[in-house]
C-alpha cells in the first residue's frame, strides 16, 4: 500500500511541475463537448502522469479525464484528474488541484490531492491521510452553527439537487465559501473546514477523494446518503455532521 | 510616487513572513465586537508594518484595522489591514491577502495587494499596476454572459443590499465564485476575472484597491455607482461591463 502511496505522491509532483509551466500563462482555452474548458495544461499532465503509470506498472489500468481508458480489465485502475478545477485554473487562482485515485476491484485503496501552485500534497489510504507528511485529520466541529461549508458553482447546486434545500443549509451554517473543487475536500481532511458538497460528479473526481476523507476520519457518500461511487454527486464531511446535512440537503 | 510603491512592497514582504509562520498552525481565534474573527496574526502583521512607517515617516498618519489612528490630522495616510480574508485565512485557503493604502487629502494614492502563501504582490498608483513587477491590466470582456463574477459571502449579500438582483445577476454570468475579499479585486486587475463585489466595506478595505483597479484600468465605485469612499460597498470591474453591473445590481 504505501508503495502506491509513495507514487501517487510521484506522480502528483511530475504532473505539478508541467502545470505550473502554464499557470497564469497565455494559453488556449478550448471548450469539450459538455461545454467545460480545457487546456493543455490538462493534457500535458494526464500525459505526464499516463507515461510514468504504463512504464511503473504496466499491467494496471488507467482511465483519465482527457484520454479515456486503458486496461479497462485490470485489476488495479489509476484515475486521473489532472486538473480539477479547470475553470479555476484558466482564472489564475490558487484553488485548482490534481486528482490520483487508485482502485482495486472497483474499490477506492489510495488518492491524493495536490495543489500545484502551493506545493501542498495531500494522500491517504482509508486508514490516515498525510499533509506533506505530516497526520491530517476531520475537525470535531459538533454543530451546523458552528460549520463552514464549501461546494464549487452555487448555480449548479440548483440544476442538479434540490437549491432550495441548499440555501437553508447554507443559512445555518456558520459561513460557506465558493472554495470548491478538490479545495473543498482539502479543507475537510485537513480540519480547516467542515463540509463540502458537489451536486454532480465523475468517477476520475471522486475516486481519490474517498481513501482522503476516510483516513482523515471524516465521512464522505453520494448525495443520497449512498455508496460515494454509486452516483448522483457527493457529500463529505467530518462525520460528525453527515446525518444533519445529509437530511437537510434530502428534504 | 514610485517610493511609497516601493515602500508599500516592502510593508508587504515584511508583514507576509510573519503571517507566513502562523498560517495552519494551531493558534486562537478570538472573536471581535462585530463578531468577526481576528488571531495573533492579524495584530502582529499590523504592528509590524505600524513601526516600519512611523520610522520611515514619522510625520505620516496611519489607519489599521486593528489599532486604530495615529497622526489623524496628517495630509498622507497609510491604511492597512494586515489579513483581509481572515476567515479564509483561519480556513487554511489560500486566498487571503494584506491591504497597504496610501491616502493623500483623503485621495487613495497607492495600493498594494499581497497574498503571502503565493507570493504575489500586486501594486498600483492609479496609472498603472504591476504584478510582481510586471504590467497588470483587466482583460477586455464585452458581455456578461461571457464574463466572471466574484463576491466573497453569498448570504451577506443579500443582508446589506438587493440579494435578489444579485442572484439574478449571477444567473446571467458565465460562472461565479466565492474567491472574495482581496483576491477577487486581484482577479480582476490582473485580466482573470471581470467582476467583484462586496455589499459593505471598511475604510482600511477599500483605500489600497482604487489605485490598483484604475491602474489597471478597470472601474471602481460604491454599490450605487458613486465614489468608492462614499460607503455603501464596493462594485470594480473591467470598465467594460461596470454600467451593466451598476444597472443589474440597484434596479
Amino acid at each position: 500500500m504505501q508503495e502506491f502511496v509513495d507514487f501517487a505522491a510521484h506522480l502528483a509532483r511530475a504532473s505539478g511541475e508541467l502545470i505550473m509551466r502554464y499557470f497564469r500563462s497565455d494559453i488556449a482555452v478550448e471548450s469539450k463537448a459538455d461545454r467545460s474548458p480545457v487546456t493543455i495544461a490538462d493534457r500535458r499532465a494526464e500525459e505526464c502522469m499516463r507515461e510514468l503509470i504504463m512504464k511503473q506498472y504496466p499491467d494496471h489500468g488507467i482511465i483519465g479525464e482527457e484520454f479515456g481508458a486503458h486496461n479497462a480489465e485490470a485489476e488495479y485502475q489509476w484515475v486521473l484528474d489532472p486538473i480539477d478545477g479547470t475553470k479555476s485554473f484558466i482564472s489564475g487562482t490558487f484553488l485548482f488541484g490534481t486528482l490520483i485515485g487508485l482502485l482495486r476491484a472497483g474499490q477506492p485503496l489510495v488518492g491524493a490531492i495536490h495543489h500545484p501552485v502551493t506545493s501542498h500534497l495531500l494522500v491517504g489510504d482509508g486508514a490516515e491521510a498525510r499533509l506533506n507528511g505530516e497526520l491530517a485529520r476531520a475537525r470535531d466541529t459538533q454543530e451546523l452553527g458552528e460549520a463552514v461549508l464549501c461546494y464549487t458553482d452555487f448555480i449548479d447546486v440548483g440544476k442538479h439537487q434540490n437549491g432550495i434545500a441548499f440555501q437553508q443549509l447554507l443559512g445555518k451554517t456558520r459561513f460557506n465559501r465558493s472554495w470548491g473543487d478538490c479545495h473543498g475536500y482539502f479543507l475537510v481532511a485537513t480540519g480547516y473546514a467542515d463540509i463540502m458538497v458537489d451536486p454532480i460528479m465523475n468517477l476520475w473526481d471522486i475516486v481519490a477523494l474517498v481513501p482522503i476523507i476516510k483516513g482523515a476520519g471524516g465521512a464522505i457518500t453520494a448525495w443520497n446518503g449512498g455508496e460515494p461511487l454509486s452516483g448522483g454527486g457527493i457529500i463529505a464531511s467530518n462525520g460528525i455532521l453527515h446525518d444533519q446535512v445529509l437530511r437537510a440537503l434530502n428534504g
